[in-house]
């Protein structure tokens, strides 16, 4: 239990990614101007709380975002209205749970330009990587075979790939990163020329570093040696306009409780018909067309992938979450958390005592800021910082491979949503600095 | 889509359960007697419903249960006061968010006397057993093995098997129904003679034929023949106490959504010794103790078989499920089903143009009622049925092997809950009458 959360005192050998430069970047904007957050603080239940009669500051939306009022609405609507099992009842609130909950497909394939007969819902992101290392690489892979990832994936990009690959006898490489956290595609170029390479799986947008990778480009040149690519969009989809068809990958996963939808539904995106070709995954009810004594018939995709009873109220839940994203526009949310962004780096930059991890141009990093405190250990961090009523991250945040090659053992981390503001990177910077007194003293 | 609703005309071979006895039974209840609903119809905002100026009638638990207030205001309670990721939080509202989760995990143990250990939370009961497919299944049958299911299975404890089956090489038997119903263990002595048998798989409850089977002696018997059992008690566990350990199962799987609480929640128990040395299903966060780039090493049970994020606000919203059906008092759930089947068998008896599917002795069965009706095919009775409005279900049920059995393409289904009433049974009465007057004018 805690598996994500290792504390262990920060080594000092940690790599400083060109923090010496952040103090005297050009557009550096004063301290203390207030900007307003995108989302209004009032559509947000929880981001009204207080704690120790300060206002809470949330700064973990990596993790999990915060839910408008009208996301929890919805999930009520759907309980009070029309809770019913869906695609199997003869009865109106069945076949309205059944509208809504494909319209809520719909809403989550309209949102990345994908076809919604290719677009699956799944419990987690996590559950969507699976899918395809179960039903798409454990029977394509052949031993010798290769899978590319990078060193900055989430264990949930990593470990599916590492079971399957013991099994399979298929090989597992590693792109590296560059000094300023940014992906080698060099190297990718290297390990593509093996020619042995069945499928590159990458993150869009890094929940450590913050870094926003070349998606299209890395599927371009993947495409070109023949592999297939998997995009893992946990931390991009609910941060900035995502084009699943112009990136052209192969799979897109992302997950809903971090679209400020409700937990307990994911979403993977493919083209119909590769799913089509593509063997089930889980056995049950739903994912069949006909059911015999020794065998089956399936049904087509995206029910096909998609056994037992669905997360219903989730998807509810999910499409409410998608209007509402749009309604802020992707645009503009990735414009808001870009400015902050650039002002958290600028602010953390002050502390000659805070070191900064990931890219320093902001056009290639999203709303994700990892750091070390000199001394402070990153669990001491984001305590205090709760004494300050300030949520950040700390631990591993699931990379441990990216803590390795950045030479620590943890990280403390802020991250952002269209609902944070200056303000709140001022009440981090605040917390920080108190860490910072309270260990040197 | 749509794959569990089969429609096509009734077959008129259809076997008749001892219907005709039905009519005569001597522990008839008064026609228009009314009893309570042994849940206060206030508790459930949907039950409160009109469609059409009535009253709605909801008796499609088996597919889906309606959910108390308070299964609602949990889930709100979660998003706006204490949202945020589990096990990996140093923050209060973490802290407080990974206490609840957990504390869903003791509820749902302690509710059928598992340990809490040996209790997973999965998306639903199908991915509950699809993971013992996957990770004790699949390593653990060989070319030649065999595993023995019962005809009346949902296809969720069907189509893992045959797909893993069709994997291994192993082979799928099936235990067949006696007249009444009920299954024949005579057969599944038979069956387990081979000296084959790796595991048994059967529903505690039936969700067609409503047969209540004696899971403890099936227990017995696959473990002195050397094989492990897997229950399926979606349709048991919100409907009557059960005690896991007395059964003996090795694998017992459930669901939230049938239990009163949300969807996106499922639940598989096992002793943690067993799940200890079962090989992962999902990769991901949050189920590694370590990761390096070329292998993992695994958190302990239950943890190991939850990657990514876990459904935080489905556990919570489960918890208060739980906590109302203990305080309803499942021994008293089981009763008030029972009376109330008893209502139903003897009313729907009174109709000549009705055939009941299943054991009529209501001790052995659960609130679930599967009928035909002369000349009126199912999807059209369920249709008139929400003209009247009264929600059933018609189709295979996921269950067409046993359909086939049957000799019936589909049924038209009424399921009870503790919010049923008799009123509620005479509603059903009164639009099967119009359905029948409609059809044979």
């Amino acid at each position: 239990m805690g598996s994500c959360l290792q504390p262990a005192r920060t080594n000092h050998r940690t790599i400083e990614v060109q923090n010496e430069r952040l103090a005297t970047a050009d557009a550096t904007p004063p301290i203390g101007a207030q900007s307003e957050p995108l989302a209004a603080i009032g559509d947000f239940p929880l981001l009204q709380r207080h704690q120790d009669g300060r206002r809470l500051v949330y700064l973990d939306s990596a993790a999990t975002a915060q839910k408008p009022r009208v996301v929890l609405d919805a999930i009520d609507d759907y309980y009070r209205r029309y809770n019913a099992n869906v695609h199997r009842g003869v009865y109106r609130i069945a076949a309205e749970a059944t509208e809504r909950y494909e319209a809520a497909r719909a809403a989550a394939a309209g949102l990345v330009g994908a076809h919604p007969k290719g677009t699956v819902f799944t419990r987690n992101a996590t559950e969507a990587i699976n899918l395809v290392a179960y039903s798409w690489a454990r029977h394509e892979l052949a031993a010798g075979d290769e899978v590319v990832l990078t060193v900055m994936e989430h264990h949930s990009n990593i470990v599916p790939w590492q079971l399957v690959c013991a099994e399979r006898g298929a090989r597992l490489r590693y792109v590296s990163l560059r000094e300023d956290g940014t992906l080698d595609l060099d190297e990718l170029d290297q390990l593509l020329a093996s020619g042995r390479v069945r499928l590159v799986a990458v993150a869009h947008v890094s929940n450590v570093l913050g870094t926003i990778n070349p998606v299209e480009e890395v599927v371009r040149r993947a495409h070109a040696a023949g592999a297939l690519v998997l995009v893992d969009g946990a931390q991009a989809v609910p941060h900035m306009p995502v084009d699943v068809a112009a990136i052209g990958a192969d799979f897109y996963a992302w997950t809903g409780h971090k679209a400020l939808g409700p937990t307990g539904i994911g979403v993977l995106h493919a083209a119909p018909e590769l799913l089509e070709r593509m063997p089930p995954f889980l056995g049950g009810g739903h994912m069949i067309a006909r059911v015999d004594l020794d065998s089956s018939t399936f049904n087509e995709p995206p029910w096909k992938f998609e056994a037992g009873t669905s997360p219903i109220a989730e998807a509810v839940g999910l499409a409410a979450a998608i209007e509402y994203l749009r309604g802020l526009g992707l645009e503009r949310v990735r414009e808001h958390e870009r400015q902050l962004t650039e002002y958290a780096l600028a602010r953390l930059a002050e502390l000659p005592f805070v070191r900064v991890f990931g890219p320093r141009d902001v056009s290639q990093r999203g709303g994700v800021v990892s750091f070390a405190l000199d001394g402070v250990h990153p669990h001491d961090v984001a305590e205090i910082c709760d004494r300050h009523a300030v949520c950040v991250r700390a631990g591993h945040h699931c990379a441990q491979p990216l803590m390795r090659a950045l030479g620590v053992p943890a990280t403390t981390r802020a991250s952002l949503h269209a609902y944070n503001s200056r303000d709140d990177i001022d009440r981090l910077r605040e917390a920080l600095a108190a860490a910072h007194q309270l260990f040197s003293s």
